[in-house]
């Protein structure tokens, strides 16, 4: 298996990587879903070279995960924003916070809340089948695969 | 930001990058999970060089995701095995799953299925409010962040 080979891959997990798996690009997802459109503004906060950072866009540009917008004219300048197939990234970071805040804790706490829109109650995360709403572990589901 | 310093970080995502985020550690916990425990199985599969996938499996062991336990005496071998934080790696991979079968998908398939193990029916995973049982996506959750 090579790494630049991943999305020839029959399994979804090394798919999945070969989309979001380089450093730094989950953390410009999650830039995206905070807002955060602009490439200076993007740079400023990961603090990585621009050569990585135009790097990771361009790719997820080029997997349709995010979309480059004109805001402005003369000079041309763009903003990314996150497509839907980039929006349905949301439960893969949602799992990732909740797993980071619960067996990887900061000194200082966590700086994120994740807040229901219609309520502002907290939210706790919770994976379940679609069907019959039991929840999803390893306990309760099995994988099989095919080779 | 520093990717070697990403455990510093207040940031939920950040933290959780720090331990899994790393080329090929995503695929090692997967093959944990599907059962594949030794050195040289794993290396076979993901055709790694041994000193990647090994730089990798002191990494989760020493952050707690596996543990290494003799299976042989003269001389002694190890295999790992997930802890209880890996086994609560499985929402993140059920979740990235779920996202590449659906907007990355394999020419010939995917080579992965998740079924219940109670009923042997199809899961689809779905991801809720453990309190309301709403479902969590970008549109009805929102994310509080203290810089």
């Amino acid at each position: 298996m090579k790494w630049n080979e991943l999305h020839n891959e029959a399994c979804p997990v090394a798919r999945g990587l070969s989309v979001i798996g380089d450093r730094w690009t989950m953390l410009v997802i999650r830039d995206c879903f905070l807002g955060i459109r602009r490439f200076e503004q993007m740079q400023q906060r990961l603090g990585i070279t621009r050569h990585v950072l135009t790097d990771r866009l361009r790719k997820l540009e080029a997997d349709g995960v995010l979309r480059r917008e004109a805001y402005q004219e003369r000079p041309t300048r763009y903003e990314y924003r996150l497509t839907d197939k980039g929006k349905s990234l949301y439960p893969v970071l949602v799992t990732l916070i909740h797993w980071a805040d619960t067996h990887v804790p900061a000194d200082g706490g966590s700086s994120v809340a994740l807040l229901s829109r219609e309520t502002d109650a907290l939210i706790a995360p919770k994976l379940v089948d679609h069907a019959t709403g039991s929840e999803i572990t390893h306990r309760t589901v099995r994988a099989v695969t095919r080779e």
